[in-house]
């Protein structure tokens, strides 16, 4: 049987290098917050594993990286034996997931950690802990920020998904600035096609100014990783390129980008001699009507606006087309324009608004929209050429 | 722009050949009822499309086939001009979804179906009805047999699971035998590996006989459309390799299989020396944490008996073992036994009763699953050998 190995294994082992006891919820939770910054893809297995700390007789400390992202937490254990292990995430995230509420033990003989609970029990092949990457820690005395999260963590959902998503890491684009100033937080993101951008006031006790560029990809996990946080602000430490969020209990690093970032806010029109207020879920529907007929090369859907009106119309050879009227509250010149209807949806779907207004100047030029009840909250999209 | 010659084509057409109007959610039904038999494979553009047929003024019937398959249903409808197109699907759901409720509007011109509803217009471009497999229907003159529905539904959810799931219609054992002699029907399939076998009593008027291969696909989309049947029983057609399933509004399509299906009830053995009463939760959760260790390629689980206690245990040299043990009703012999656990997972997760009992024989023997409170219903699977 293969299970005799391991157990003789077990036995041979008469000193334990790391044992400890803890319920079941708290170490689910932790896991959940590390496991996204594992790497699966088997290039190094080390780092699909989650490293286990037992730094002191209360805690476990809990390690995840892929070398662009790593995010640790602690969580509250009864220590017995001080050690630690790195253990497959998704085999452990599998196994406690599945084991009834209560106290779970662990055990740790050579690599192979023993878990018990209730009547289950588990031995799980880990790897030293000797092989995880050493983590690089930012302090206190690097470049500290205390940013309140709340307006930090809406300005990163209205802006990051306006960024490119190129694999790369070197591609500036693919990234977030964020430019703190005084008490002021501007967020923005572009793709070269379209542009998100948000202010937040923020209290900055120090008034410090820094402006960062931040991969997309780790701020969309931040976003997810702060429904884990329980203060109302979060502190950035940034040094050599690197960024540290730190929250009582999570800390997350990343690497910065580097470059000269478009000079976004050049781009946004002053004055606007057409502006049109729509409303949001009539224009969702609409649009998303229309667009079961739209040229998916193209994504094209043209609106056309007259007075009180829009029209959106969208067309593919094959299969036919489509056209749709809202009521909006428009007195401007008619003008038609054509959308990647896609990059619409993008913003529609992540505005907290009733209504939007849309900014218009030719059907070529830079349109904005923005939620009614908020100045702060630009998205400017280019239009398609139409014929 | 792409839309002028659809529109110049619909003002050019002065006669329509088909036109209606229909409420929404009324169609959307039968387009998810007949959807499901369409081919989405591209190698005959027809096959992934609906064909509508006004075959008098009150009603359009559907109909939808991938040759292996045919469903048609018939939808309330007001028509003002009789006439048949075929529409594309997966297009059409996708309009028809995103419509306000209310009453829609189908206007056809040549090949191009126009849609209104409210202020939303669409131009579908169809396939012309002339280029749609012809049906072949079963008559009433055809073998008929009355079958009290739902029970026939559950004997269907209890075996079809347990079938080889072949992508060729030519192996037997990707069917699933329905075996109606007088009022009981006994349906079964098997994969070679294990075997779902129920009998269900059923109303038999005319106390006819029959016995069917039908493909398992077949059996899960009929499960599927059967929730769309309002009446208690259903009336089944046989002629000439075909059956044909009929509800008042449904009629399903198939062809059977040809051979000769294993004579599974000389499988089942007749005693079991070694019986043991498992509850099914019990079973199931110590099931799914104990595979969590299981190895993939061979997927065994062991099972050990001793009095009153079932211990499972798995095992997989990379990454560890697993195991878990659960009080069961049990005065018999010890015996150590392997099962692929996916098998058992499938049974587990169909089956209606709080507890199961297996009955044993040798630790390479058919093993028989049943629910504690239903005498024909059984599942067999032969056990692993291990080591």
């Amino acid at each position: 049987m293969e299970t005799a190995t391991l157990e003789n294994n077990v036995e041979q082992s008469t000193t334990s290098e790391l044992s400890f006891q803890i319920e079941k919820e708290v170490l689910l939770n932790g896991l959940r917050i590390v496991e996204r910054a594992t790497a699966q893809n088997g290039y190094q297995p080390v780092l699909a594993n989650i490293l286990f700390d037992a730094a002191d007789k209360t805690k476990i400390n809990l390690y995840a990286t892929d070398f662009d992202m790593t995010i640790s937490t602690s969580v509250e254990a009864n220590v017995s034996s001080l050690g630690k292990i790195t253990l497959p995430a998704k085999k452990i995230l599998d196994i406690v997931s599945r084991l009834n509420d209560g106290i779970i033990d662990f055990v740790l003989n050579g690599t192979v950690m023993t878990i018990k609970s209730g009547k289950s029990k588990f031995d799980i092949i880990g790897i030293s802990a000797t092989e995880f990457p050493k983590i690089e820690y930012l302090t206190e005395e690097d470049n500290e920020i205390e940013l309140d999260l709340k307006p930090f963590i809406i300005g990163v959902k209205e802006v990051c998904f306006a960024a490119a998503s190129f694999e790369s890491n070197n591609n500036l684009l693919s990234g977030v600035v964020c430019d703190i100033n005084k008490n002021v937080l501007e967020i923005a993101s572009t793709d070269g096609n379209r542009l998100s951008r948000a202010k937040k006031i923020i209290s900055n006790k120090d008034d410090k100014s820094v402006k960062l560029i931040i991969p997309a990809k780790v701020l969309q996990e931040f976003m997810k990783v702060s429904f884990f946080i329980e203060e109302d602000t979060i502190k950035l430490y940034t040094k050599n390129n690197k960024i540290m969020f730190k929250s009582d209990n999570i800390t997350m690093i990343s690497n910065l980008m580097n470059g000269q970032y478009p000079q976004y806010n050049q781009l946004i029109p002053q004055s606007f001699p057409k502006e049109a207020k729509v409303n949001v879920k009539k224009l969702l529907s609409a649009l998303e009507r229309v667009s079961t007929m739209v040229d998916e090369k193209k994504k094209t859907v043209k609106f056309s606006f007259t007075e009180n009106s829009l029209n959106l119309m969208s067309a593919t050879p094959e299969s036919g087309n489509s056209e749709d009227e809202i009521d909006i509250l428009y007195s401007g010149e008619d003008i038609l324009i054509g959308f990647n209807y896609q990059y619409l949806l993008d913003f529609i779907k992540n505005v907290d608004a009733e209504d939007v207004i849309i900014c218009m100047n030719t059907n070529l030029s830079a349109t904005v929209f923005k939620p009614n009840n908020e100045e702060d909250y630009i998205y400017l999209v280019m239009p398609v050429q139409i014929r």
